[in-house]
């Protein structure tokens, strides 16, 4: 079985018409040489996969109407014809909608066998995991006693920002929608305070939690709320842009923030980054989460949800925002 | 002779009615501790003296309706209350649309009297010259090879930007208004392109100009033109936010750029500065730029308007866009 893409979700939101169902694909050929034949175990819902059905230019390789849902996944080898590979060995990248994949071995990475290995490999220790490292560590810099907001903070990759900010030394603020976030933020998460957007003032709330103005800004929403906080910054802060959850959702492109300039009175840097510009430290990333898993400085926590049949309304969710931490879609044992 | 603060031009352009002439200010008082009594020689126009009528916040001290319009300028010193500072000296720092000013010592800097010392101290080796310098030099950190966007690039900073630019190694593009302003940018100043906004598309002629996109983007202007340009940025691209010109002059708040979101896509980051976060170093700063004058690699050009009568109208004309190069008011010999 497998779900392909039936349409492009350009300047509107995501629709379950925007997938079709394949209940009897074409059996896959025989391998050719370099490819893995591997049956998928699980998926990670990201934002970015809107991006890759719109083709936003720079994001990724184009999609195709009626090609297979691309989605990051972990996946056991069924079958290899690529050196280094081998039947059994679990295997994490671009994998897609689909309980059965034919792949490229080179754009896959071996992933070690240890319990709960897919849920690790694509949460924590995934890219979700892996864009709060580096993106706090090398782009926001926090320094201990800093304040540090978090857009988005019920998120995936916001609820493991907010983490290692606390263990940097930060103080930590919150964003997200509705009490039970905020409550899971501040009592399970350790944040040091959480704002609901949907039913508080976010800037005067952040004007009272943060006095002194916010050193390290993460954002993961764009729109009102970065021009807002954008406006609430304090000297040689570091605005992390990371996701523009506002923006995917809108008709039409919305405005930037206007109070951009801002960043030239408090002499402060908006930067952004992708993933793979730390291709080459990504292991060093997974060893400091993994040692603070360990340690219990860092929950781990997800959303899994059963059955590959569900994929289309589980990826809707997460642009409705009705998840806590990672999203992730079980496909098989 | 004076002129006064008369109104704020907040959210308007700036009209002559702003300013109110006092031909006979009341004598300023003996001196106190620690003052100076000053002749102002020559005055600096500057896009931030709107800012200060306004006090916008995070700018600057705040002003009065009726206190002497602030400007920074280059004065000698006639009486001295002050240790180390003896009638006959040069001092630069914010003085004010006056002949004769009293001002604290302290925010003064004696200045060199070499020959042409209030238009250098001024242009070249003050602000103008400086924040050219260190906002390039250390934000935009130009590598050789690197392809170099300047808007507002016929005015006193963006002139100066250009020319460091090309000495650090860059292909060097200027965009300005109008024909003689773009032919001075290409034949006088080094500039190895010049776009005509008012007469060309910028963002194709960038396209053409730069088809692998700009590395540094010196940006003086906001508004639309920022959110093209943000649009062509390379991977990596360094953005030095250093005015709004469009910003200074509309009616109500602009929208910021809606592209910034491409500061992802392209691994990015966008950073504004004020001069002061390098005082430590200004005269690092002061050395380079005399040493590439007197090796004549850098062209200094401004304009210098004779009489403090026509203070109002200078001002005006900086924000009209009128001006190359910095845009003087002489004062006194």
């Amino acid at each position: 079985m497998r779900w392909t893409i039936a349409a492009r979700p350009i300047a509107r939101e995501l629709v379950p018409e925007d997938f079709e169902k394949d209940a009897n694909p074409a059996a896959s050929p025989a391998l050719r040489e370099g490819e893995l034949r591997v049956a998928v175990l699980m998926l990670s819902c990201d934002p970015a996969q809107k991006g890759w059905m719109e083709n936003v230019a720079g994001y990724a390789e184009p999609t195709e109407i009626g090609q297979t849902m691309p989605a990051l996944g972990v996946g056991r080898v069924l079958e290899s014809a690529a050196p280094g590979f081998a039947p059994g060995d679990l295997v994490q990248g671009l994998l897609g909608w689909a309980t059965e994949m034919v792949v490229a071995a080179e754009a896959m990475r071996k992933v070690r066998d240890e319990p709960d290995a897919p849920r690790l490999a694509l949460g924590l220790l995934g890219s979700s995991g892996l864009t709060a490292y580096f993106g706090l560590t090398r782009i926001g810099v926090p320094q201990a006693g800093d304040t540090l907001v978090v857009t988005g903070a019920a998120g995936g990759v916001g609820s493991i920002v907010g983490q290692i900010g606390k263990i940097a030394g930060c103080r930590v603020i919150g964003i997200a929608g509705g009490p039970d976030k905020c409550r899971w933020l501040t009592e399970e998460l350790g944040f040091d305070h959480a704002i609901d957007y949907k039913a508080e003032k976010v800037k005067a709330r952040v004007r009272e939690l943060a006095p002194d103005g916010i050193d390290v800004l993460w954002d993961n929403v764009g729109g009102q709320m970065l021009e807002d906080l954008l406006a609430r910054i304090a000297r040689k802060a570091r605005v992390v842009i990371c996701g523009g959850i506002a923006r995917y959702q809108q008709q039409g492109r919305p405005p930037g923030p206007a109070s951009y300039f801002n960043i030239v009175f408090k002499s402060a840097r908006m930067e952004g980054f992708l993933l793979g510009d730390f291709a080459e430290d990504h292991d060093i990333g997974r060893d400091r989460l993994r040692k603070w898993l360990a340690e219990g400085r860092i929950v781990q926590r997800d959303e899994v949800v059963d059955g590959l049949e569900n994929a289309p309304q589980t990826l809707l969710r997460l642009f409705r925002g009705e998840n806590r931490g990672k999203l992730l879609i079980k496909v098989a044992q």
